[in-house]
């Protein structure tokens, strides 16, 4: 299959990327680069040196562009479309994914909605206008829904009020202006599908972490960036980076927070199986896709355990952190997550065999880690205040 | 109270600063124009003429500004409050409001969205930055809901899963992009009061009907727009303005689809209780808000039986267009409306005198009328094909 990745030189679009290209897909994509440039304004950098434009577009066709402009956006999909490069299938990930960087202030909320809606909203009307067969992958997040006393189901439940009964998505109750840019994209994406007859899948996806994926093996070329900045890094990824520089590993306030995670590698395989079948004309269907809840403070301790035994680090530490979020600390969880699994997705990687390769892979790089090590304590809080938060 | 009311150049933001102004308060606000603007790229005008911003910024202070731009909005609260004009509640109708406008095209569809959600986030920032104590009146839609089958509560209801129980907002289904563009806000407001303590209530809003509220009669330089466009006219509103020039009435599709209508002095009646009534801290309130529901057919009929029986039109035809829109046109509808008649809210106009009113002072703007008659039939059609509708 052809398929087109916007935001290909993310995290999750290289990876995905060289994934499929190693399972005989045709792949192509389109990048505005604004996460290398996030990451450098928090003060950081990708901890795993990765390969400039010039050197990626040797592997993979892809070009400089902003799909958050109209214009830009139509462009490159009728250029492709003339150039015997239509797509069978759109993977959006041309988003911005961290919650903190949406909080720091009203301009900072703003860039986020305006560039992870807009664009998608472009998208839509490119595939609506120019290819209206073509499926949409969607990258949302479990973030979505936030921790509801409730089951969480994959989208679409049985809503039971007064005595009737309709189907009708599961309410949302976003965390972050970021996580509130991506149900948005949940609603235009539905009404697209409910509008036009696009096909598209939207995956609330739980946190990922990892190094790397097979494919990046052997070329230090292929590699995919890693950030461990508060604002680009998420736990477990910041977690092992931590421990690795001797710095306590910091979960925030209790740590007693439920979240869905899978390792880099199961998200490729999940995203594969979504694209390899896709939906039907006018269904909009949406995935939970993660490996297991784990608490935070769990994890925590998971990351230490495993860096005394394997000797990264022996001394290694928790102390927990002032929470610089407003989310429940103590919650019911449970969602579901049954549908990619039906379509033949296992999870394969044990946690604490990845949680081993990740610090490994990380202490190859320490000296980049010291570098930055003034960027994984938190200064973005929930609430607007400023200034590094606390240990507890 | 001082009461700003962002986007106070438009038909309910004129409106309220009048009926609030005639109470007592004292009103000031802001606009960017886009209204007057738009509704002239459609190749039509307000068919009763309005003051420019000189004139009705002798009347009521007024500036000239777009709150989507984060420098301006904040600017413009922190003069306002160095001036000593700190205001006591701010009214949000800086909003696009038309959903044919924002199905057009991508550029439109983003236009909309950036306009009303972007603007909507600024606002949040501004208060939560310079006067978190201050409530927020947002301006939603009964339209976000869509037409589930089953009754639809007020904003919260209690939500059954698997056996367990929450509260959560009732999940929204969209008939449009503008729609879309109130859900993002809905969700961006609910979240501002979990995360910030802010107070707002969310009216979700039926179609408003009217050409004037008393407050605006014998002074031609009080009067506010009235638009009758297939974009911005709003269904009574383009039916008595179609009968008056003897064309005819237009139903979209068989007439079925079911709304919440209002006049124009029982919104303004509404938005004042809900103005006078503010949340408390950190409460997200949600009212629907509108007198009754009615079958779009149906007002039809009752356009055209009050035209001819006053004489207006004794001819008045009505004429079935096939519907641009992709809608339910036989539907189950049981909107729930309660929370503002708790509040001492009355609905006090019936419907026949209600359009009586305004089919008599349409008359005295039939030269307008005949002007744009070439804009009453739509030509946007929401699965993207162009041209004007047909007759069934």
């Amino acid at each position: 299959m052809k398929v087109c990745i916007l935001g290909i030189d993310g995290y999750l679009g290289w990876s995905l990327a060289l994934y499929l290209k190693a399972r005989n897909h045709e792949v192509f994509g389109i990048d505005n680069f604004s996460r290398r440039l996030q990451v450098q304004d928090m003060g950081s950098d990708s901890i795993i040196p990765i390969d400039d434009f010039r050197g990626r577009s040797n592997l993979i066709p892809f070009s400089e562009g902003d799909i958050s402009t109209d214009g830009t956006c139509k462009e490159y999909f009728r250029e492709a479309i003339l150039e015997g490069n239509k797509p069978d299938v759109i993977v959006n990930m041309a988003q911005m994914p961290s919650a903190p960087y949406s909080m720091i202030d009203a301009k900072h909320a703003a860039w986020t909605q305006r560039n992870n809606v807009i664009g998608n909203l472009n998208v839509l009307f490119a595939i609506r206008d120019l290819m209206p067969e073509v499926p949409m992958l969607g990258l949302g997040t479990m973030g979505e829904y936030g921790t509801p006393n409730v089951d969480i189901p994959e989208g679409e439940f049985e809503l039971e009020y007064n005595g009737r009964k309709t189907r009708a998505q599961f309410p949302r109750q976003p965390g972050s202006f970021y996580h509130a840019s991506k149900v948005a994209n949940s609603i235009n994406n539905e009404f697209a599908c409910r509008m036009w007859g696009l096909k598209i899948t939207d995956v609330m996806q739980g946190v990922v972490f990892g190094t790397k994926i097979p494919e990046m093996v052997g070329d230090p070329k292929l590699r995919t960036r890693f950030d461990v900045d508060h604002c680009f890094g998420t736990a477990i990824n910041r977690f092992c980076a931590q421990t690795v520089i001797n710095e306590p590993i910091t979960p925030y306030g209790i740590g007693h927070q439920q979240r869905g995670f899978l390792p880099l590698e199961d998200a490729m395989r999940c995203f594969t199986i979504a694209i390899e079948n896709p939906p039907i004309k006018g269904e909009y269907r949406v995935f939970n896709q993660f490996e297991d809840v784990y608490t935070i403070l769990g994890l925590a301790r998971l990351v230490r355990d495993v860096a005394r035994e394997t000797g990264v680090n022996p001394n290694a530490i928790i102390r927990n952190l002032t929470n610089p979020r407003k989310e429940a600390e103590e919650h019911y969880y449970s969602p579901e997550s049954l549908k990619l699994r039906k379509l033949g997705y296992h999870p394969s990687i044990d946690m604490r065999s990845a949680i081993s390769e990740m610090l490994l892979d990380l202490s190859r790089f320490r000296g980049n880690l010291e570098k930055v090590k003034h960027c994984l304590v938190p200064d973005i809080q929930w609430d607007g205040t400023k200034g590094k938060v606390e240990f507890e």
